[in-house]
C-alpha cells in the first residue's frame, strides 16, 4: 500500500495509513434494543457502529464503537452522487462446540475490501487491523447471538447468525468530481436466523438489453456502482415469477456469470463420462472473487478428486445442450447471503429448463454435501482454520 | 408513467405519482450565509435546499424549501451500499437585459433524471412539476445572483451563476437487496463565477484497462454509477498531466465516447474536402444525452447548413488519420459543467497529438462562436426558447 500523499515521515506529519485496533474506544449504548424472534427479525441492526473517519490530509482517525446511530452527511457527500462506496458482507456464528464466536475467513474480506476500495479511489487499509477491528465489534454485540442461560429469546435457534457489513463510503461535501478527500469506514450488523429458501427460478438475462458487467469495468469489485443498475432487470424478473437474474455476458456468445449478486456453478457430466464442477473464471473481471465460491473450489478439489473443478467461460448454450441430453447434474448460487442456494429452473430465451434437485427435491446431492461441509466448519462442529474466534 | 404500485382509485389510496409545485412550503433560513468573493467560492452552497419524499405506500410527499442542512441517513440506507443515486447538472443565470434568473432548457434536465431514476429503480415525477420546483427553488436563492445594488459583493461579476443540482437517492434502511421502498429528491445549488479554464489536455483511455460504459449497462443513464469507477484512471491521467480521460470502447476498434464528464466532438475536414462536426451516437448506450451536446448539434445544423453535422461511431484512429494529414480543425469538450471546452491535446498510445487552436491559441473558431451562440442565449443577450425566465 504506498502512501496516498507525499509526507515526511521526519517531522512526524505523515497522514495515518491504517487504522488500529489498539486505539478502539467504545462507548456502549445505555438503550439496548428489545430482542424479537430472530426469526422475524429480518434485518434488524444491532446496538452498535464502528466507525473511523479518514481524511487526505491527516489519513486513518481513531476508530470507535458507538451506539448505532443514522449518519450526518451533507447533501453534497460524494457518496450521493458518485457512488464512491463499497463493502462486504460476511456472517458471525456461535461455535457450537466451544460456545466462542466466530468469523469466516475474515483476511479475504479484508484484502477484498482494500481492492474494492481502490477501484473507486478510497483509502487503504491493514487487513490484519480490518479483522482486528471486525472481532472486536462482533464481541460487542455478543448478546445478539445469545447463548443458552443467557438469552430474551423465548426460543433461540443454535444457527442463528449476523450478517456483518463493513463498508467504507467518500464523504467529502463537494460536486466537482475529483478523489474524495474524506471518508469513512463503518462496520454494522444486522439479525438473522437461518433460513432454507425454497430452490431457487433464475431468469437468464438477454445481453442485448442489460449487462452487469464489463471487461474493464468493475464487476469484480464489491462496490455500490455493480447493484443499484441490476434492480430495473431483477424486479422484471420477479414480476415474471423468477427470483434472480442468470446475468449473461457477450450477445453472441452468451457466457453464463452470475446470479443476482452471487456466483454461479454447474455440476454436470461431461461429454467423455467425468463429472464437472464449473463455474465463471475471474480473469474477465467480471465476476466477484467471492468468499463462498473460492470455499466450494477448494473444499471440492480437497475432497472429491473424482470431480474435475473448472474455472472457465461456459454458456448458456451449454447448459441447454446438458439438459437436453441429461448430461446436468445440479446447479446452485453461492454468496454470503444466498449461501449455498440451488437453482430448480433458468428460464432461458422464453424456455424454463429445469434443473435436478436429487436431494428431497430441494437440492443436488453436491449442493447439499457442500452446504454442510461449509457449516460444519462456520459453526465449529470441527476445527478448521477457517473458522477466526473473535475474543 | 405507469403507478408504481396497484392502487384504487375509487378509495383515494393511490400514492401520489408525482410531487406538486402548488403544495410547496417555504421556510426561510434565519442565518443567512455570508457571501465572499465568488471567485474564490468553489462550491459553497447557498442558504436552502429543496426536498420531497417518497415512499412505494404513499407516494410524493410534500415539497419543502428548508434551510440548508445535513441529511440524517441510517448506515443502512441502500443509497450508500447499492449506488441508488441519480442527478442532473444545471446552471442558473442572471438575464443580462431583464435583470431575471432564468435556467436553460429545464425541460431536458426533467427528463433526462426520470430516465435515469427508472434505469437504478427509482421512483419517477412529472417533468413539468420538476421545472415548476426548479424554478421556486433558484427564485428563493436569488440573492447568490445579486443584482448591482443589491450586491453585498465588493465586486459582482456579470458572468457569475448558481450551479444546480437536483439529485434522487434511495433512502430504505435495509439491506437486503431490492427496489427502494423510500426515496428523497433534493434540489441543492452552489455559487460559481464563470471560469475560463486552459484548453483541455486529454488522456486517450486504454480500453484493455478500464472502460467507462458498455451497452446494456447505464452510460447514457446520469447515476452515481458512471463516475465513482472513473476516479482511478482519472487520478492517474492527471498524475501523468492531463486533464481529463477521453473514454475508447472496444479494444480492437476505439471508438471514441466521452471526455470526463463531458461530451466530445471534433471537427475536421472529411476526404472529400467537406466540413464534418462529429460526436459519439446516443444509440450505443454508452454517452450521455447531453443537454449541452444537444444545443451545439441543433445550434450548427440550424445556423451553419456549411457544416455537416454526423452523431456516429468514429475512433481514435480516425483523430491520428485527421491531425497526420492536417484535416483536424479543432475539438472540445462540453457539458454543463465544463460548457464548451477547447481541446489542445490529446495523448493517444503514447504520442500526444495536438489539436488547432487557432483563436488567440485558447480555442477552435468554431468552439468560440458555439460559446457565445450558448452564453448569448442562456445570460438573456438575446430572446430565446431555450432561456426560460424562474419568475
Amino acid at each position: 500500500m504506498p502512501p496516498s500523499i507525499e509526507c515526511t515521515p521526519v517531522t512526524g506529519s505523515c497522514p495515518a495509513q491504517t487504522f488500529h485496533a489498539r486505539d478502539l474506544t467504545i462507548t456502549r449504548s445505555m438503550a439496548l434494543k428489545p430482542f424479537t424472534d430472530p426469526r422475524t427479525m429480518t434485518g434488524s441492526t444491532t446496538d452498535h457502529m464502528l466507525k473511523v473517519t479518514w481524511s487526505n490530509s491527516t489519513g486513518w482517525g481513531v476508530p470507535e464503537i458507538v451506539p448505532y446511530a443514522p449518519l450526518a452527511l451533507d447533501p453534497t457527500a460524494t457518496v450521493l452522487h458518485y457512488a464512491n462506496e463499497c463493502f462486504e458482507g460476511m456472517k458471525a456464528y456461535r461455535n457450537k462446540r466451544t460456545g466462542k464466536i466466530q468469523v469466516f475467513r475474515p483476511d479475504l474480506n479484508a484484502k477484498r475490501l482494500n481492492m474494492s476500495a481502490d477501484r473507486i479511489a478510497l483509502p487503504s487499509f491493514d487487513n490484519d487491523e480490518f479483522v482486528a477491528l471486525l472481532c472486536a465489534f462482533v464481541a460487542v454485540e455478543e448478546r445478539w447471538l445469545a447463548w443458552s442461560g443467557n438469552s430474551t429469546i423465548l426460543e433461540y435457534d443454535e444457527n442463528d447468525f449476523l450478517y456483518l457489513r463493513p463498508m467504507m463510503i467518500g464523504t467529502t461535501p463537494r460536486l466537482g468530481l475529483a478523489k474524495p478527500n474524506d471518508a469513512m469506514f463503518l462496520i454494522i450488523a444486522t439479525k438473522f436466523s437461518s433460513w432454507h429458501t425454497r430452490p431457487l427460478r433464475l431468469l437468464a438475462s438477454s445481453p442485448e438489453e442489460s449487462v452487469r458487467a464489463w471487461p474493464g469495468g468493475f464487476g469484480f469489485a464489491k462496490v455500490g456502482a455493480n447493484y443499484g443498475p441490476t434492480l430495473q432487470y431483477q424486479t422484471r424478473a420477479v414480476s415474471l415469477g423468477y427470483d434472480q437474474v442468470l446475468w449473461l455476458f457477450d450477445v453472441e456468445k452468451r457466457y453464463v456469470t452470475e446470479a443476482g449478486g452471487a456466483n454461479f456453478f454447474v455440476v454436470w457430466r461431461t461429454e467423455d463420462g467425468g463429472v464437472e464442477l464449473v463455474t465463471a473464471p475471474l480473469e474477465t473481471g467480471t465476476v466477484l472473487d467471492g468468499v463462498t465460491r473460492r470455499s466450494v473450489i477448494e473444499l471440492v478439489r480437497e475432497r472429491l478428486p473424482e470431480v474435475s473443478v473448472t474455472e472457465r467461460q461456459f454458456t448458456v448454450g451449454e447448459i441447454v445442450a446438458a439438459v437436453d441430453s441429461r448430461r446436468i447434474i445440479e446447479a446452485f448460487a453461492c454468496g454470503t447471503a444466498y449461501f449455498i442456494a440451488p437453482v430448480a429452473e433458468i428460464g432461458i430465451s422464453g424456455r424454463d429448463v429445469t434443473i435436478p434437485l436429487k436431494v428431497e427435491g430441494k437440492s443436488g446431492e453436491y449442493a447439499r454435501t457442500i452446504r454442510r461441509w461449509l457449516e460444519e466448519i462456520m459453526y465449529g462442529e470441527i476445527d478448521h482454520a477457517w473458522g477466526v474466534a473473535v475474543n
